[in-house]
């Protein structure tokens, strides 16, 4: 039998934890639990993430080394948005017998290089029988005291910023599922399965806000939110805890270039709204930091809207126009 | 219709959020991530631990409020194995759309139940949609620097001491399983099926062992781990993290008193050593500090044998007598 044919029960859970230690290099795995120090004077940060197949994923659309990569970013977009750094993950994996070993170890090879390319461990895990996959990662990051960045300190007189385009995730997952968009050269169609596939957490764009703001934040209030449930979500969470609205100008709105040639105005806009899974940052900030971090950011970047002390959330034509309101229950839905 | 046929797709995924941060005080849930200050000096200690439907639980055996509590204690255990204190966990939960809202909340119910008892909080958590129902936790704790307790510190003449009964759970398993068991008294029913259902994390007899160590413990090798896998798991496992062996002496082993009425004495052994789910201590110390260590501590825990520097793990009948290996192979396998 090929080795890419074996399965989690040919090999069972003692052989198959011997193959998973090879991807936990750092002698963290072995005991209970994991110890480890922090560095002196900083906060913990925890946030957890479920992926689950034939939901988040699927044999269809993503790769094994694509699923453990997108279940780390997923976490470490969180830590982003809080302003921390990452420490390390937690991996919980349920499994049908009949789950192949080489998808499992794509799995951690995806998960290593997310790792490898934003920094963290794995720090510990579970392995058990279910018979649905199931990948539960828990990430741990660390922040300097003030530091942390939160939703609700959105004020009226800021302005919105999204780190990047929005709506890519969500056409490279049509394309992905074989909406075949011929008039999309192949370039962009493989730059929009890319950031569906491997996501990329936007440490560096809170290393360029860090550089633009006085060395504790809590005097100049930023407001922070990942959009990993879609841009509208990501606005209408942070207005809630707020007490703000918000008004967004629909032709400011980050749309990936060709996207409307391919889609048209109508779905480009749902798709950059509530597409969700673009897994950049929504700011709310002074507009002068904005623009300033504007400069520092690549192109896709943009200014979209302002906060607004009524609290209706707006998308409107121009700021003048009447708008129509964003909804929560338009973005992606568990149940 | 009554709350209590409400299910997760007649509230859906904002109404279900809604209910459950009632059970997340504290003001952790909220932002993309927690932030938390440890105490000042102090490692981090991380676990994690998935128990799925119909794999560590079922309606049949399992109230809601126990899978909470179990899903928990199983976490926390592996936090007093470490010598640490608990900081708080994430929930990351998976349900069918036609999970009754009456189950979740009371598996939270249990979730606050056990963090009452031990200590922790709830920082977070994630919500999705699976065909199958599976809780995954994360536990963080804290240890002082030096105070972390591991597997590999077993040494030749130190004894092996569990901090109470083993089969306690497994009976209480075949109990609910409905294995009438006629000549055993209710009450003692009653004790075995709460082993099963509301494991207690052994926070208590660590602090009793670190009134009897100095206030350094390395100089003072203790080997942990607990014994959720089994007794036998837990002296294998420890054995091989310190490149010892160890005698189990058949009498010693603490099995809980009237098991071996009801099911005879090989059975009994089988499930105090295999049974697994006690989340007991497993400890090899120094045979002084076990004594004083035994007088510390509740009716049923024992010293059960010595650590050898042979590497083979045997039972025997008395300690001249030859001993049969016990085997990881023979405790539950995932797989």
């Amino acid at each position: 039998m090929g080795d890419a044919c074996l399965t989690v029960s040919d090999l069972g859970e003692l052989g198959l934890l011997d193959r998973l230690f090879r991807f936990c290099p750092g002698g963290w795995v072995g005991d209970d639990a994991a110890v480890l120090s922090m560095a002196a004077d900083r906060q913990l940060v925890v946030t957890t993430d479920v992926l689950v197949d034939g939901v988040h994923f699927s044999d269809r659309t993503t790769a094994p080394t694509d699923v453990g990569w997108r279940a780390v970013a997923a976490n470490l977009s969180d830590l982003a948005a809080m302003g921390a750094e990452p420490l390390g993950i937690t991996v919980g994996l349920s499994l049908p017998p009949t789950t192949r070993v080489a998808w499992i170890e794509g799995v951690y090879a995806g998960i290593g290089q997310c790792l490898n390319a934003y920094g963290g461990q794995i720090l510990g895990g579970d392995l058990c029988r279910s018979p649905t996959v199931t990948v539960a990662i828990t990430a741990l990051g660390q922040v300097q005291p003030g530091q942390a960045l939160y939703r609700s300190r959105a004020e009226p007189g800021q302005v919105i910023l999204a780190t990047g385009v929005h709506g890519a995730s969500r056409a490279g997952l049509a394309l992905l599922l074989e909406e075949v968009a011929p008039a999309i050269g192949a370039e962009q169609q493989v730059t929009w399965i890319q950031a569906h596939c491997r996501p990329k957490p936007r440490f560096d764009a809170v290393a360029q806000l860090r550089q633009l703001l006085p060395d504790n934040c809590d005097s100049t209030p930023v407001a922070a939110m990942d959009s990993s449930d879609g841009l509208a979500n990501a606005v209408l969470q942070i207005c809630q805890a707020s007490g703000v609205g918000a008004q967004l100008v629909r032709s400011h709105l980050p749309i990936p270039p060709g996207l409307i040639d391919w889609v048209g105005p109508e779905r480009a806009v749902e798709w950059a709204l509530y597409g969700g899974e673009d897994f950049e940052l929504v700011l709310c900030l002074a507009p002068a930091l904005a623009t300033a971090l504007l400069r520092q950011l690549e192109p896709g970047a943009a200014i979209i809207g302002t906060v607004t002390p009524s609290p209706d959330i707006l998308l409107v034509d121009t700021a003048a126009a009447p708008g129509s309101p964003l909804s929560l229950q338009a973005g992606f839905q568990h149940f």
